[in-house]
């Protein structure tokens, strides 16, 4: 048997045994949440979409990464409807099932259940329901539901060369706070903590003016990997780290002496949304941003060339994002190893390999 | 802080700090699946609701009781499916989050796929997507997402004194099985193995026709104390044991020398519906079941009486559901500690306590 040495290929064989649903609007990996169709074929064209999406923060407790129970929580529910605003969806709520050890005490199960429930609350969203089981390790699942209604559907899939990359908002938070846990061998406090807030109205907004859209977070290569892949296109990123890059990972990473822009190649994303915006919709797109106050980020353009080019010392470099993402697929020897992959790329890549 | 006794006092505290979605047309505890409306008050009476629900397989899977891939598979789909019969849902599909542990083989995961679509397959329905990460321990969850259309509402409310109680079929086997591999010290072969169907079509047929439904999920006797607390009432249970257990179950509980009623009271429940019907509808809800070849079993009827009576050594003993479902809440010590706590209620019953 062939070995499996790719996430793509790991996720193909693992759904490869099951019936396609003919309601899925979306193929796999084309979307950051499945695409249901309501009422089915009898009725084309006049019902919404269900946008469904499940997601799992069980990871990020083991490695130590994520320490406060507050944080936990907030995480399972931001992680799930951030997937939600990749699509553009409204929120119907979130489920929510814990697998908590034996023995967890209630403040922290309290502190948990906080975070949750304020994730929530904070975009106007609710917790719909729930399960909870004892095991091992506290492990918690979410998956999120939301409508999608008439009108263009926002998935990963429909950039084309030419179109503007945008991100949200700064990059790099995510990994700049995975920094502050396990850069340096102990853990220091990162100013402001890491709590983001997935970009729901943002998504909604983007629904006809973005040709695609993904969230970051596995991080801002990974994300571009995926979108090369599935539109058959490539990236360059253009200007200076200072304006694209969150300021206190910046901090972060500076002060272990490593370039900025691995702040994009770590795993750890920063649940932005990052998306392209054909030069028809720029006007659009400008204009339902700034009714919200919202200020995204020009980050790029979309290439032809099906590489992804990066400003390194001066000159544009190709960085290989199929394989920063799989260091992260394959990783077996935990978190140290990990990052001496990336180090180890990032030496070759600065070298000219 | 007041230690937390039961399962219904553990699941309100932690909901306790949620803001409840206006949406949930159900209150917590009062149905197996969320019913949530999907198009909100402005278009009251004309959408139909979303049904949904979570549940993880992994306590079973970390004391043992189920082993084989496939079974968990099929476990995790069927648990979350069974909960949609319930509100007699018809399913759009089932999200899978899948926690798998560093090194779990290929083939063994090809087993768990298999299950998972072989148990959506057999009932029509589909995976709709997933997630997968790494964790100490392999742990199963699946979202499963139905509709209900217009017209009365199946939930676990609605029951009253007078109402025939009915089981969807033979109960027990869910506890027989856990007898073959926890009865007697040695795990052995269950004829038939053990994988439930969830009773979806029959669900759809019941709403309408009965006055309340819920799942024996965490079996009978569990189902009864929250059905007899939610609507003020009690259940008499009727006839002999032959005409209502699992055969294969009732070899399994004879062998070990202990009482059949007890295949009732275990915690590992047999995914079969158990539901009440008002005697103005048992006509329309007999056609229904003929229509389909469904032969329900009557088990009891509704009671004022706020206990439950079932036929012990040829008299009515009133058995405390309530006691029995917490002991599986409480239990710290394991399957063994569990086990004991049963046999000696049932001592103490049998000896008129």
């Amino acid at each position: 048997m062939k070995a499996i040495r790719s996430e793509t290929e790991f996720i193909n064989r693992l759904i490869g045994r099951f019936v396609p649903s003919p309601r899925r609007r979306n193929a796999p990996h084309e979307a950051d949440a499945e695409l249901i169709d309501l009422f089915g074929r009898t009725r084309p064209g006049t019902a919404p979409l269900l946008a469904v999406t499940t997601d799992t923060i069980a990871e990020e407790i083991g490695t130590g990464l994520y320490r406060d129970p507050y944080q936990i929580g907030w995480m399972a529910a931001m992680a799930n409807l951030s997937d939600l605003a990749a699509v553009g969806a409204d929120p119907l709520g979130l489920l929510v099932s814990e697998t908590l050890p034996d023995g967890y005490g209630q403040d922290a199960l309290d502190k948990l259940q906080g975070g949750i429930g304020d994730a929530c609350s904070s975009l106007g969203t609710h917790v719909l329901g729930g399960d909870t089981n004892s095991g091992p390790a506290l492990s918690i699942t979410g998956t999120a539901i939301g409508l999608v209604g008439d009108g263009p559907l926002l998935t990963r899939k429909g950039c084309a060369p030419g179109d503007a990359l945008y991100a949200g908002g700064r990059l790099g938070r995510g990994n700049g706070f995975a920094l502050s846990v396990f850069g340096n061998g102990r853990p220091h406090p990162f100013p402001g903590g890491y709590f983001p807030r997935a970009r729901v109205r943002e998504g909604m907004l983007l629904r006809g003016a973005a040709s695609a859209c993904m969230d970051s977070s596995d991080g801002f290569f990974s994300t571009l990997d995926q979108l090369a892949g599935l539109n058959g296109v490539g990236f360059s990123i253009i200007g200076s780290w200072e304006e694209k890059l969150d300021a206190v990972s910046l901090d972060e990473i500076r002060a272990l002496g490593l370039p900025p822009w691995l702040l994009l190649a770590g795993c750890h994303g920063e649940f932005e949304l990052v998306f392209t915006v054909n030069a028809s919709r720029r006007k659009i797109f400008a204009e339902r941003a700034a009714s919200i106050g919202w200020s995204p980020i020009e980050i790029g353009t979309v290439t032809e060339y099906p590489g992804v080019l990066i400003p390194v010392e001066g000159g544009a470099r190709d960085v290989d994002v199929t394989h920063i993402r799989n260091l992260s697929f394959r990783r077996s020897g935990g978190i140290r190893e990990y990052l001496e992959a990336l180090l180890e790329y990032e030496h070759d890549l600065v070298k000219g390999e």
